[in-house]
């Protein structure tokens, strides 16, 4: 196992994954927080603060940020989600202690120069503006918002062009004093790295973060319901959700594999059905993705006006006859998928150290792949139904729909989903 | 070393990289021929084609071809471009020879049946669509239509949903006759494979390619001109180019470091004085897409249309000032970022394989790694400078753009750059 852990006095874990024959590593910080951890007025100030980490600190200007990573090769970049932001860079091997430098730099000392601010103010309103000009991208924030009524988890992580103005310094100090806290931060590091090193960077970087852990953000509460917008589009827009399970609810492999086997590859229920049988569009996906109390069951979808309501049907039938009849054929070309794909991230180090960052939130400890097989191995046809049947249960249906027509019926459509199975 | 190659007495190449450290393996046959190869009244033809391989063979139905890689957890992909079609999976090592037997199968047998093309031709129809609704996609059409004007290296690869539908098995048939002939393709294999292994099951399976190589394409001709379409959207979507440099050309590397100065990463130019110090973006770049016979330098920009106008002189200034100034330091970041990058497909079997073959179609033969380092490290600062003067002087300016307002005055500004270098 080349898996190595330290949690250091703050509650800060290092964890990294030697992979010694590669001659460059990913490594980043994960911080436990995202746009859930906002308070009600600061809407989208997570995802501000993740681009306003690059602008200036005490010892760098944000273009000496950006070129002493570049200078070497490497690069930086950054994500903000419901429930983590993460900073990371690739670099070469003798450059891992620049990386932990800029890195550690930025969070613990950013100068929030008002200048720099207010252009990256504009920067973020502009980056709305390409969402909202991309269907594809703004109904998933539609569908958030449903599945997650008036609650942080389901408002739009960019945040409004209001709200982004109405921030200041003090108001980002504020949210990163209070969410950047050494117990709910991961620094992973795969590739080629060495764990003492990576350790006795961390020690000597990350001290500004040390004290007690964050405020948990209120339970998730699934709402459900419709939201459709009309716009002169080619396509409708449909995206669907279903309330699935956290991170580590037992049923979450079984959950899995029902989304696999509905809507998770060419083989798939809903691709054979919609897309190969009907020839109805282009693109036909499910997806689970869990949080720590809850979790979003969620499928996509384009398609002409005319055939949103017969492919709305289609989904909700198989969502349907899958949890009464998927079969073992079924479940197992999933597992082998699952478990594929589990083999393909440890050969990649950014995959692999964004892998081990999201095992010590879920679970506190980097999971071996054997553990993670056999959850997969455990599953049966029994229980892939069952998590079907409880899916569609669970919850109301959440239902997003942009489009030139055919919205309504679609998505009375999508509400039967709840009645049947109430 | 352990790139592997062997010409088979047909023509086909078959190239691979064992990497004894992975458990996956990524593969692929690439064939060089794309959207230019298609005659006047084949527009489309050639991604039609590609999704129709998918669509059944004598010996596996639709569904088969989709359950078979996927009941190992593998997967299967295609993707057309101008000059090259590629059908690649990612197995685990026991599969490489079934996932040779099914993409031999899928191309040297496809069995065109009507019902399936008929779906397909739906398909596609659905993917124009959601092509239509994504601007910072279809502005790429039109770039490439204003690039290359009445050509088939200007044409979109998806077609039209009246030539998609206007296509059938005799068709399907000629195109794949006459261009997927084996001295133009290659078998790239990279990761947990073993090359003795590959050949001999390419020797046994890939006969049907057998024959003299496809007429070669007409000679691209860069036009250049003014796109603009009025859309109702947030942003204006801009794209700019300029003719650029075939891949075997001796200026490549140098245009290479002048794109990447101008628009390659954080530390670039535009990024910098457009997004960083004027905050009137949220994506600006630049890349250079080298074809057999020509290049296309190009620029992608999103803006607010009360903002066109300036962005688009900032970037006309900064090409002809990069021309004229760019330093040391930035070249030697360029070439670490190359170099770097280069690294980093070396780690990355999909990278690996897709990589080696497109070494054999540019070049002939695989690249060794030092070759292409020395490339890169011979380019000087004069070098690039010359190679961003020549870029502004090879051809006029081809602009698109959508969006709500402002295009006619960017475009006025975009067409200056011709007229500055005249």
């Amino acid at each position: 196992m080349s898996v190595e852990l330290t949690r250091l006095p703050s509650g800060l874990v290092v964890v990294t994954d030697a992979m010694p024959h590669l001659e460059t590593a990913s490594l980043g910080v994960w911080v436990g927080c995202g746009s859930r951890d906002e308070r009600e007025e600061e809407h989208g100030i997570a995802h501000l603060l993740e681009h306003m980490a690059f602008k200036g600190t005490s010892r760098r200007t944000a273009r000496q940020i950006a070129e002493e990573i570049e200078a070497v090769g490497g690069d930086l970049n950054a994500a903000t989600s419901v429930e983590t932001t993460a900073y990371y860079a690739r670099v070469l091997r003798a450059d891992v202690p620049l990386a932990l430098d800029v890195l550690s730099d930025i969070l613990a000392d950013p100068t929030f120069d008002p200048e720099e601010l207010a252009r990256e103010q504009n920067v973020i309103v502009q980056e709305i503006g390409a969402a909202e000009d991309t269907p594809d991208d703004i109904v998933f924030d539609h569908l958030q918002a449903t599945a997650f009524p008036a609650q942080p988890v389901g408002r739009s992580i960019l945040g409004t062009p209001a709200s982004i103005r109405s921030f200041d310094g003090a108001r980002l100090r504020a949210y990163l004093g209070r969410n950047y806290r050494a117990p709910e931060m991961v620094v992973a590091a795969a590739g080629a790295v060495e764990h003492r090193a990576v350790v006795a960077e961390v020690e000597r970087r990350f001290s500004a973060f040390n004290g007690s852990a964050a405020p948990v953000p209120d339970p998730a509460k699934f709402g459900g319901g419709i939201r459709v917008e009309a716009r002169d589009l080619e396509q409708v827009h449909i995206a669907l959700a279903l309330e699935g399970v956290p991170q580590r609810d037992p049923e979450l492999y079984a959950l899995q594999v029902f989304t696999n086997v509905v809507g998770g590859g060419m083989s798939s229920r809903l691709f054979q059905e919609v897309r190969e049988k009907r020839g109805l569009c282009y693109a036909i996906y499910t997806f689970h993705s869990p949080y720590s109390d809850t979790g979003l069951f969620g499928l996509y979808a384009g398609t002409d006006a005319a055939d949103a309501s017969e492919l709305m049907r289609v989904v909700v039938d198989q969502l349907g006859a899958a949890a009464d009849d998927l079969d073992a054929k079924e479940v197992d070309r999933a597992k082998a998928q699952m478990k594929a794909g589990l083999l393909m991230a440890l050969e990649s180090s950014s995959a692999r150290a964004e892998q081990l960052a999201r095992q010590i939130f879920a679970h506190g400890r980097p999971l071996a792949i054997e553990e993670i097989i056999a959850k997969v191995d455990a599953v049966t046809v029994e229980s892939a139904r069952a998590a079907g049947r409880e899916l569609i249960r669970r919850s109301p249906p959440a239902f997003a729909a942009l489009g030139p027509a055919g919205l309504e019926s679609a998505a009375a459509i999508a509400e039967s989903l709840g009645r049947q199975a109430a």
